[in-house]
Protein backbone atom coordinates (compact mmCIF):
# COMPACT_ATOMS: atom_id res chain seq x y z
CA UNK A 1 0.00 0.00 0.00
CA UNK A 2 1.27 3.15 -0.76
CA UNK A 3 0.08 6.15 1.48
CA UNK A 4 0.42 9.90 0.85
CA UNK A 5 0.72 12.12 3.83
CA UNK A 6 0.24 15.83 3.46
CA UNK A 7 1.30 17.71 6.15
CA UNK A 8 3.00 20.88 7.64
CA UNK A 9 4.92 19.19 10.01
CA UNK A 10 6.36 16.06 8.11
CA UNK A 11 8.89 15.85 11.08
CA UNK A 12 7.10 14.70 13.05
CA UNK A 13 6.84 11.30 11.37
CA UNK A 14 10.19 10.37 11.42
CA UNK A 15 9.70 8.48 15.09
CA UNK A 16 6.41 6.14 13.95
CA UNK A 17 8.15 5.48 10.82
CA UNK A 18 11.06 4.07 11.72
CA UNK A 19 9.94 2.49 15.20
CA UNK A 20 8.51 -1.30 15.30
CA UNK A 21 5.93 -2.41 12.70
CA UNK A 22 5.59 0.05 10.34
CA UNK A 23 9.47 0.16 10.17
CA UNK A 24 9.52 -3.64 9.22
CA UNK A 25 6.60 -3.17 7.22
CA UNK A 26 8.32 -0.48 4.71
CA UNK A 27 11.42 -2.28 4.95
CA UNK A 28 9.21 -5.11 3.30
CA UNK A 29 8.03 -3.32 0.77
CA UNK A 30 4.12 -3.68 2.25
CA UNK A 31 3.82 0.27 2.76
CA UNK A 32 5.24 3.30 1.55
CA UNK A 33 4.69 6.70 3.21
CA UNK A 34 5.14 9.71 0.85
CA UNK A 35 5.18 13.08 2.97
CA UNK A 36 4.12 15.60 1.18
CA UNK A 37 4.96 19.51 2.85
CA UNK A 38 2.06 21.21 2.33
CA UNK A 39 4.16 24.33 2.36
CA UNK A 40 5.67 23.53 -0.50
CA UNK A 41 2.75 24.22 -2.23
CA UNK A 42 1.91 27.42 -1.26
CA UNK A 43 2.81 31.13 -3.43
CA UNK A 44 4.18 33.02 -1.31
CA UNK A 45 7.55 34.09 0.16
CA UNK A 46 6.59 33.74 3.73
CA UNK A 47 5.38 29.95 2.80
CA UNK A 48 2.27 29.90 4.76
CA UNK A 49 -0.74 28.30 4.67
CA UNK A 50 -3.00 29.90 6.90
CA UNK A 51 -5.41 33.57 6.96
CA UNK A 52 -8.04 34.97 9.02
CA UNK A 53 -11.25 33.73 8.62
CA UNK A 54 -14.09 35.14 6.99
CA UNK A 55 -16.70 36.67 9.11
CA UNK A 56 -13.95 36.89 11.67
CA UNK A 57 -13.29 34.69 14.90
CA UNK A 58 -10.68 33.14 16.67
CA UNK A 59 -7.74 30.94 15.06
CA UNK A 60 -6.73 30.92 11.79
CA UNK A 61 -7.75 29.11 8.54
CA UNK A 62 -5.56 26.68 6.66
CA UNK A 63 -5.81 27.77 2.52
CA UNK A 64 -7.42 25.84 -0.15
CA UNK A 65 -5.10 26.59 -2.79
CA UNK A 66 -1.82 25.13 -1.81
CA UNK A 67 -4.19 21.64 -0.25
CA UNK A 68 -5.55 21.45 -3.73
CA UNK A 69 -2.20 21.92 -5.59
CA UNK A 70 -0.35 19.00 -3.25
CA UNK A 71 -3.29 16.96 -4.16
CA UNK A 72 -3.55 17.78 -8.01
CA UNK A 73 0.27 16.99 -8.04
CA UNK A 74 0.16 13.67 -6.83
CA UNK A 75 -2.66 12.81 -9.32
CA UNK A 76 -1.73 14.18 -12.60
CA UNK A 77 -4.42 12.48 -14.51
CA UNK A 78 -7.58 14.66 -13.89
CA UNK A 79 -9.63 11.90 -14.95
CA UNK A 80 -7.77 8.71 -13.67
CA UNK A 81 -10.14 6.72 -10.67
CA UNK A 82 -9.48 8.82 -7.63
CA UNK A 83 -7.78 6.95 -4.56
CA UNK A 84 -9.17 7.51 -0.52
CA UNK A 85 -8.30 11.10 -0.62
CA UNK A 86 -9.32 11.97 3.30
CA UNK A 87 -9.57 14.55 5.45
CA UNK A 88 -8.50 14.22 8.91
CA UNK A 89 -10.78 16.07 10.87
CA UNK A 90 -12.80 15.94 14.29
CA UNK A 91 -16.21 16.69 11.82
CA UNK A 92 -15.12 12.78 10.22
CA UNK A 93 -16.87 9.64 10.57
CA UNK A 94 -15.48 7.80 13.68
CA UNK A 95 -12.58 5.35 12.94
CA UNK A 96 -13.04 1.71 14.04
CA UNK A 97 -11.62 -1.82 12.96
CA UNK A 98 -14.86 -2.40 10.36
CA UNK A 99 -13.07 1.08 8.71
CA UNK A 100 -9.42 -0.03 8.97
CA UNK A 101 -10.57 -3.33 7.41
CA UNK A 102 -11.97 -1.03 4.50
CA UNK A 103 -9.40 1.11 3.93
CA UNK A 104 -6.25 -2.00 4.11
CA UNK A 105 -8.25 -3.31 0.61
CA UNK A 106 -7.24 -0.06 -0.93
CA UNK A 107 -4.12 -0.04 -2.99
CA UNK A 108 -3.07 3.61 -2.20
CA UNK A 109 -4.58 6.60 0.14
CA UNK A 110 -4.40 10.13 0.10
CA UNK A 111 -4.10 11.70 3.86
CA UNK A 112 -4.59 15.61 4.91
CA UNK A 113 -3.66 16.58 8.22
CA UNK A 114 -5.99 19.72 8.36
CA UNK A 115 -4.52 22.04 11.45
CA UNK A 116 -5.24 25.74 13.17
CA UNK A 117 -9.05 26.34 13.76
CA UNK A 118 -10.20 24.35 10.51
CA UNK A 119 -9.76 23.97 6.71
CA UNK A 120 -11.52 26.13 3.80
CA UNK A 121 -14.64 24.56 3.45
CA UNK A 122 -14.02 24.30 -0.17
CA UNK A 123 -11.35 21.48 0.36
CA UNK A 124 -13.86 19.68 2.21
CA UNK A 125 -16.60 20.20 -0.23
CA UNK A 126 -14.83 19.83 -3.75
CA UNK A 127 -11.24 18.00 -2.99
CA UNK A 128 -11.97 15.14 -0.28
CA UNK A 129 -14.23 12.27 -1.05
CA UNK A 130 -13.92 10.94 2.72
CA UNK A 131 -13.19 12.57 6.16
CA UNK A 132 -12.02 10.60 9.47
CA UNK A 133 -11.90 11.90 12.74
CA UNK A 134 -10.19 8.93 15.37
CA UNK A 135 -12.47 10.31 18.54
CA UNK A 136 -14.62 12.90 19.87
CA UNK A 137 -11.93 15.23 21.01
CA UNK A 138 -9.64 18.23 20.36
CA UNK A 139 -6.03 17.86 18.76
CA UNK A 140 -3.99 20.22 17.34
CA UNK A 141 -3.97 18.50 14.11
CA UNK A 142 -4.38 15.44 11.71
CA UNK A 143 -0.57 14.56 12.62
CA UNK A 144 -1.54 11.96 15.02
CA UNK A 145 -4.79 10.76 13.51
CA UNK A 146 -2.74 9.91 10.65
CA UNK A 147 -0.54 7.99 12.47
CA UNK A 148 -3.01 6.34 14.47
CA UNK A 149 -4.80 5.25 10.96
CA UNK A 150 -1.39 4.30 8.93
CA UNK A 151 -0.81 2.06 12.15
CA UNK A 152 -3.76 0.94 12.31
CA UNK A 153 -4.55 -0.19 8.39
CA UNK A 154 -0.83 -1.52 7.95
CA UNK A 155 -1.57 -4.25 10.19
CA UNK A 156 -3.99 -5.58 8.54
CA UNK A 157 -2.18 -5.93 5.43
CA UNK A 158 -1.45 -8.97 4.23
CA UNK A 159 1.95 -10.16 5.49
CA UNK A 160 2.97 -7.41 7.81
CA UNK A 161 2.11 -9.66 11.09
CA UNK A 162 4.88 -12.49 11.34
CA UNK A 163 1.62 -14.48 12.62
CA UNK A 164 -2.01 -13.72 10.85
CA UNK A 165 -3.62 -14.83 14.61
CA UNK A 166 -2.40 -12.23 15.91
CA UNK A 167 -4.21 -9.89 14.09
CA UNK A 168 -7.20 -11.60 14.70
CA UNK A 169 -7.70 -11.95 18.43
CA UNK A 170 -6.99 -8.84 19.49
CA UNK A 171 -9.59 -6.16 21.06
CA UNK A 172 -12.50 -5.19 18.11
CA UNK A 173 -11.11 -7.78 15.82
CA UNK A 174 -13.93 -10.20 17.49
CA UNK A 175 -15.94 -7.56 18.60
CA UNK A 176 -15.42 -7.83 22.13
CA UNK A 177 -12.66 -6.42 24.02
CA UNK A 178 -10.03 -9.06 24.85
CA UNK A 179 -9.57 -11.42 27.87
CA UNK A 180 -6.69 -11.33 30.59
CA UNK A 181 -3.47 -12.44 29.32
CA UNK A 182 -0.73 -13.67 31.70
CA UNK A 183 3.00 -14.13 31.37
CA UNK A 184 5.58 -15.51 33.73
CA UNK A 185 6.21 -15.40 36.61
CA UNK A 186 3.54 -17.59 37.53
CA UNK A 187 3.40 -16.01 41.07
CA UNK A 188 4.32 -11.96 41.15
CA UNK A 189 4.82 -10.23 44.75
CA UNK A 190 2.21 -13.05 45.74
CA UNK A 191 -0.65 -12.45 43.01
CA UNK A 192 -1.12 -15.53 41.11
CA UNK A 193 -2.18 -16.98 37.19
CA UNK A 194 -5.48 -18.17 37.07
CA UNK A 195 -5.36 -21.69 38.25
CA UNK A 196 -7.11 -22.50 34.69
CA UNK A 197 -4.63 -21.15 32.22
CA UNK A 198 -1.91 -23.67 33.87
CA UNK A 199 -3.98 -26.75 33.36
CA UNK A 200 -2.86 -27.62 30.06
CA UNK A 201 -6.99 -28.14 29.38
CA UNK A 202 -7.14 -26.12 25.55
CA UNK A 203 -10.95 -26.56 25.56
CA UNK A 204 -11.09 -25.14 29.13
CA UNK A 205 -8.77 -22.25 28.54
CA UNK A 206 -10.54 -21.79 25.07
CA UNK A 207 -13.60 -21.83 27.32
CA UNK A 208 -12.40 -19.28 30.47
CA UNK A 209 -10.70 -16.91 27.64
CA UNK A 210 -14.25 -16.53 25.98
CA UNK A 211 -16.16 -16.00 28.87
CA UNK A 212 -13.53 -13.43 30.36
CA UNK A 213 -14.07 -11.47 27.11
CA UNK A 214 -17.92 -11.53 27.16
CA UNK A 215 -17.75 -10.68 30.84
CA UNK A 216 -15.27 -7.75 29.85
CA UNK A 217 -17.14 -6.18 27.29
CA UNK A 218 -20.59 -6.99 29.25
CA UNK A 219 -19.09 -4.86 32.10
CA UNK A 220 -17.09 -2.07 30.43
CA UNK A 221 -18.52 -1.49 26.85
CA UNK A 222 -21.71 -3.05 26.68
CA UNK A 223 -22.55 -1.07 23.49
CA UNK A 224 -19.88 -3.06 21.75
CA UNK A 225 -22.08 -6.25 23.23
CA UNK A 226 -25.15 -5.16 21.50
CA UNK A 227 -23.90 -4.98 17.96
CA UNK A 228 -22.98 -9.07 18.11
CA UNK A 229 -24.38 -11.45 16.84
CA UNK A 230 -23.88 -13.90 19.93
CA UNK A 231 -23.49 -17.62 19.09
CA UNK A 232 -25.64 -20.25 21.46
CA UNK A 233 -22.37 -20.74 23.72
CA UNK A 234 -21.97 -17.38 24.25
CA UNK A 235 -25.39 -16.82 25.20
CA UNK A 236 -24.81 -19.56 27.70
CA UNK A 237 -21.64 -18.03 28.91
CA UNK A 238 -23.10 -14.76 29.15
CA UNK A 239 -26.29 -15.92 30.74
CA UNK A 240 -23.98 -17.42 33.80
CA UNK A 241 -22.06 -14.23 33.79
CA UNK A 242 -25.18 -12.18 34.28
CA UNK A 243 -26.31 -14.89 36.85
CA UNK A 244 -23.32 -14.81 39.21
CA UNK A 245 -23.11 -10.84 38.94
CA UNK A 246 -26.68 -11.15 40.08
CA UNK A 247 -25.38 -12.96 43.14
CA UNK A 248 -22.31 -10.99 44.22
CA UNK A 249 -22.54 -8.32 46.77
CA UNK A 250 -23.13 -5.31 44.90
CA UNK A 251 -21.05 -2.77 45.67
CA UNK A 252 -22.01 0.61 47.43
CA UNK A 253 -23.82 3.03 45.32
CA UNK B 1 1.74 19.51 34.02
CA UNK B 2 4.25 16.92 34.37
CA UNK B 3 3.49 13.39 32.33
CA UNK B 4 5.32 10.31 32.47
CA UNK B 5 5.75 8.41 29.83
CA UNK B 6 6.62 4.55 29.98
CA UNK B 7 7.43 2.89 26.92
CA UNK B 8 9.50 0.31 25.04
CA UNK B 9 9.98 2.75 22.21
CA UNK B 10 10.72 6.36 23.42
CA UNK B 11 12.28 7.17 20.44
CA UNK B 12 8.54 7.54 18.81
CA UNK B 13 8.05 10.72 20.67
CA UNK B 14 10.92 13.11 19.56
CA UNK B 15 8.79 14.73 16.90
CA UNK B 16 5.97 15.01 18.48
CA UNK B 17 7.36 17.02 21.07
CA UNK B 18 9.19 19.02 19.23
CA UNK B 19 6.18 20.31 17.05
CA UNK B 20 4.03 23.04 17.38
CA UNK B 21 1.98 24.30 20.36
CA UNK B 22 3.67 20.71 22.22
CA UNK B 23 6.79 22.30 22.22
CA UNK B 24 5.98 25.56 22.77
CA UNK B 25 4.34 24.63 25.75
CA UNK B 26 6.91 22.68 27.24
CA UNK B 27 9.42 25.49 26.24
CA UNK B 28 7.22 27.91 28.30
CA UNK B 29 7.09 25.46 31.25
CA UNK B 30 3.31 24.81 31.03
CA UNK B 31 4.22 20.89 30.33
CA UNK B 32 6.75 18.62 31.38
CA UNK B 33 7.08 15.18 29.58
CA UNK B 34 9.49 12.48 31.15
CA UNK B 35 10.06 9.27 28.62
CA UNK B 36 10.62 6.26 30.85
CA UNK B 37 12.39 3.13 29.09
CA UNK B 38 10.35 0.25 30.37
CA UNK B 39 13.33 -1.77 29.40
CA UNK B 40 16.09 0.40 32.17
CA UNK B 41 13.86 -1.94 34.79
CA UNK B 42 14.17 -5.59 33.10
CA UNK B 43 16.82 -7.67 35.18
CA UNK B 44 17.61 -10.06 31.69
CA UNK B 45 20.71 -9.25 29.51
CA UNK B 46 18.63 -8.98 26.50
CA UNK B 47 16.64 -6.06 28.19
CA UNK B 48 13.55 -8.28 26.84
CA UNK B 49 10.27 -6.85 28.37
CA UNK B 50 7.85 -9.97 27.13
CA UNK B 51 7.06 -13.51 27.73
CA UNK B 52 4.54 -16.31 26.00
CA UNK B 53 1.17 -16.15 27.43
CA UNK B 54 0.68 -18.86 29.94
CA UNK B 55 -2.57 -20.77 28.48
CA UNK B 56 -1.15 -20.72 25.22
CA UNK B 57 -2.46 -18.28 22.19
CA UNK B 58 -0.37 -16.14 19.46
CA UNK B 59 1.97 -13.27 20.47
CA UNK B 60 3.79 -12.20 23.52
CA UNK B 61 3.03 -10.38 26.36
CA UNK B 62 4.36 -7.59 28.40
CA UNK B 63 5.36 -8.78 32.25
CA UNK B 64 4.38 -6.95 34.80
CA UNK B 65 7.92 -6.94 36.65
CA UNK B 66 9.38 -3.93 34.63
CA UNK B 67 6.11 -1.95 34.58
CA UNK B 68 5.70 -2.55 38.39
CA UNK B 69 9.19 -1.08 39.37
CA UNK B 70 9.42 1.90 36.50
CA UNK B 71 6.25 3.10 37.98
CA UNK B 72 7.70 2.65 41.67
CA UNK B 73 11.10 4.55 40.89
CA UNK B 74 8.64 7.33 39.97
CA UNK B 75 6.76 7.35 43.43
CA UNK B 76 9.10 6.66 45.79
CA UNK B 77 6.71 6.92 48.70
CA UNK B 78 4.20 3.92 48.99
CA UNK B 79 1.91 6.41 51.23
CA UNK B 80 1.50 9.16 49.05
CA UNK B 81 -1.17 10.00 47.11
CA UNK B 82 -1.00 8.51 43.96
CA UNK B 83 -1.50 10.49 40.42
CA UNK B 84 -3.78 8.80 37.74
CA UNK B 85 -1.52 5.87 36.67
CA UNK B 86 -3.03 5.26 33.50
CA UNK B 87 -2.62 2.23 30.86
CA UNK B 88 -3.45 2.86 27.54
CA UNK B 89 -5.67 -0.03 26.53
CA UNK B 90 -8.40 -0.83 23.48
CA UNK B 91 -10.17 -2.24 26.95
CA UNK B 92 -10.07 1.13 28.68
CA UNK B 93 -12.56 4.15 28.66
CA UNK B 94 -13.25 5.86 25.38
CA UNK B 95 -11.40 8.85 25.35
CA UNK B 96 -13.26 11.92 24.40
CA UNK B 97 -12.82 15.81 25.12
CA UNK B 98 -14.78 15.53 28.36
CA UNK B 99 -12.56 13.30 30.15
CA UNK B 100 -9.49 15.57 28.67
CA UNK B 101 -10.70 18.58 30.78
CA UNK B 102 -10.80 15.88 33.89
CA UNK B 103 -7.50 15.34 33.18
CA UNK B 104 -6.42 18.88 32.47
CA UNK B 105 -7.26 19.45 36.25
CA UNK B 106 -4.33 17.13 37.60
CA UNK B 107 -0.48 18.30 38.33
CA UNK B 108 0.87 15.06 37.38
CA UNK B 109 -0.36 12.33 35.09
CA UNK B 110 1.80 8.67 34.07
CA UNK B 111 0.98 7.00 31.08
CA UNK B 112 1.92 3.33 30.52
CA UNK B 113 1.95 2.55 26.73
CA UNK B 114 0.61 -1.25 26.20
CA UNK B 115 2.39 -3.32 23.24
CA UNK B 116 2.71 -6.80 21.74
CA UNK B 117 -0.81 -8.75 22.47
CA UNK B 118 -1.22 -7.39 25.80
CA UNK B 119 -0.55 -6.50 29.44
CA UNK B 120 0.18 -8.81 31.73
CA UNK B 121 -3.38 -8.63 33.74
CA UNK B 122 -1.47 -7.84 37.33
CA UNK B 123 -0.40 -4.14 35.95
CA UNK B 124 -4.21 -3.65 35.31
CA UNK B 125 -5.43 -5.38 38.46
CA UNK B 126 -2.67 -4.15 41.37
CA UNK B 127 -0.74 -0.98 39.62
CA UNK B 128 -2.87 1.24 37.55
CA UNK B 129 -5.86 2.97 38.64
CA UNK B 130 -7.37 4.11 35.22
CA UNK B 131 -7.39 2.52 31.69
CA UNK B 132 -8.30 4.79 28.67
CA UNK B 133 -8.65 3.73 25.17
CA UNK B 134 -8.66 6.56 22.05
CA UNK B 135 -11.39 4.47 20.01
CA UNK B 136 -12.12 1.53 18.85
CA UNK B 137 -9.42 0.22 16.80
CA UNK B 138 -6.27 -1.95 17.11
CA UNK B 139 -2.75 0.33 17.46
CA UNK B 140 0.75 -1.63 17.54
CA UNK B 141 0.71 0.30 20.86
CA UNK B 142 0.07 2.68 23.22
CA UNK B 143 2.69 5.19 22.34
CA UNK B 144 -0.09 7.00 19.73
CA UNK B 145 -3.06 6.79 22.51
CA UNK B 146 -0.65 8.39 24.22
CA UNK B 147 0.52 11.72 22.36
CA UNK B 148 -3.15 12.12 21.76
CA UNK B 149 -4.03 12.60 25.27
CA UNK B 150 -0.79 14.68 25.87
CA UNK B 151 -1.98 16.94 22.73
CA UNK B 152 -5.54 16.70 23.87
CA UNK B 153 -4.84 17.60 27.27
CA UNK B 154 -2.15 19.99 26.65
CA UNK B 155 -4.52 22.30 24.85
CA UNK B 156 -6.79 23.18 27.54
CA UNK B 157 -3.65 23.72 30.57
CA UNK B 158 -4.25 27.45 30.98
CA UNK B 159 -1.78 29.71 28.84
CA UNK B 160 -0.98 27.25 26.51
CA UNK B 161 -3.42 28.54 23.75
CA UNK B 162 -2.64 32.08 22.81
CA UNK B 163 -6.32 32.48 22.58
CA UNK B 164 -8.34 30.91 25.06
CA UNK B 165 -11.26 31.35 22.52
CA UNK B 166 -9.85 29.19 20.49
CA UNK B 167 -10.04 26.01 22.86
CA UNK B 168 -13.97 26.31 23.53
CA UNK B 169 -15.13 27.00 19.51
CA UNK B 170 -13.40 23.97 18.67
CA UNK B 171 -15.94 21.19 17.53
CA UNK B 172 -16.78 19.05 20.71
CA UNK B 173 -16.12 21.73 23.26
CA UNK B 174 -19.34 22.99 22.67
CA UNK B 175 -20.79 19.75 21.93
CA UNK B 176 -21.15 20.49 18.26
CA UNK B 177 -19.28 19.77 15.07
CA UNK B 178 -17.87 22.96 14.18
CA UNK B 179 -19.37 25.02 11.45
CA UNK B 180 -17.46 25.56 7.83
CA UNK B 181 -14.51 27.90 8.30
CA UNK B 182 -13.52 30.05 4.48
CA UNK B 183 -10.54 32.39 4.34
CA UNK B 184 -9.22 34.07 1.18
CA UNK B 185 -9.32 34.16 -1.41
CA UNK B 186 -13.00 34.94 -1.53
CA UNK B 187 -13.31 32.98 -4.58
CA UNK B 188 -11.42 30.70 -5.72
CA UNK B 189 -11.62 28.51 -8.71
CA UNK B 190 -14.92 29.94 -9.07
CA UNK B 191 -16.04 28.64 -5.67
CA UNK B 192 -17.32 31.46 -3.65
CA UNK B 193 -17.69 32.10 0.01
CA UNK B 194 -20.90 32.60 1.31
CA UNK B 195 -22.47 35.89 1.31
CA UNK B 196 -23.13 36.15 4.86
CA UNK B 197 -19.92 35.69 5.97
CA UNK B 198 -19.17 38.97 4.26
CA UNK B 199 -21.90 40.91 5.28
CA UNK B 200 -19.65 42.34 8.35
CA UNK B 201 -23.48 41.68 10.15
CA UNK B 202 -21.82 39.93 13.34
CA UNK B 203 -25.44 38.80 14.29
CA UNK B 204 -26.75 37.21 10.88
CA UNK B 205 -23.09 35.75 10.75
CA UNK B 206 -23.35 34.15 14.43
CA UNK B 207 -26.96 32.51 13.60
CA UNK B 208 -25.61 31.57 10.67
CA UNK B 209 -22.54 30.02 12.42
CA UNK B 210 -24.68 28.15 15.00
CA UNK B 211 -27.48 27.04 12.38
CA UNK B 212 -24.08 25.52 10.83
CA UNK B 213 -23.11 23.72 13.06
CA UNK B 214 -26.24 22.58 14.29
CA UNK B 215 -27.06 21.18 10.59
CA UNK B 216 -23.95 19.33 10.61
CA UNK B 217 -24.02 17.68 13.71
CA UNK B 218 -27.59 16.31 12.83
CA UNK B 219 -26.66 15.19 9.43
CA UNK B 220 -22.92 13.47 10.76
CA UNK B 221 -23.15 12.37 14.04
CA UNK B 222 -27.10 12.78 15.68
CA UNK B 223 -25.53 10.95 18.47
CA UNK B 224 -23.69 13.96 20.02
CA UNK B 225 -27.01 16.34 19.59
CA UNK B 226 -29.02 14.17 21.81
CA UNK B 227 -26.57 14.49 24.23
CA UNK B 228 -27.40 18.17 24.18
CA UNK B 229 -29.53 20.53 26.17
CA UNK B 230 -30.18 22.66 23.47
CA UNK B 231 -31.38 26.72 23.90
CA UNK B 232 -34.29 28.04 23.02
CA UNK B 233 -32.87 29.64 19.58
CA UNK B 234 -31.17 25.92 18.79
CA UNK B 235 -34.11 24.28 18.40
CA UNK B 236 -35.66 26.92 16.86
CA UNK B 237 -32.78 26.94 14.18
CA UNK B 238 -32.98 22.98 14.36
CA UNK B 239 -36.63 23.18 14.13
CA UNK B 240 -35.80 25.36 10.44
CA UNK B 241 -33.18 22.70 9.48
CA UNK B 242 -35.52 19.65 9.64
CA UNK B 243 -38.19 21.43 7.91
CA UNK B 244 -35.66 22.12 4.86
CA UNK B 245 -34.39 18.59 5.03
CA UNK B 246 -37.78 17.67 4.53
CA UNK B 247 -38.53 19.42 1.09
CA UNK B 248 -35.62 18.51 -0.11
CA UNK B 249 -35.12 15.85 -3.13
CA UNK B 250 -33.69 13.09 -0.58
CA UNK B 251 -30.93 11.21 -2.51
CA UNK B 252 -31.97 8.08 -3.65
CA UNK B 253 -32.18 4.90 -1.04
Amino acid sequence: MRVDVLTIFPEMFTGFLNTSIIKRAREQGHLTVNLVDIRDYTRNKHRSVDDYPFGGGPGMVMQAEPIFLAVEALLPGADAVRPPIILLSPQGEVFNQALASELAGQERLILICGHYEGVDERVRQFLVNREISIGDYVLTGGELPAMVIIDAVTRLLPGVLGDPAGATEDSFAMGLLEYPQYTRPRSFRGLEVPEVLLSGNHEQIRLWRRQQALERTWRRRPDLLAKLELSLEDRRLLAEIIRRAGNEELPGE
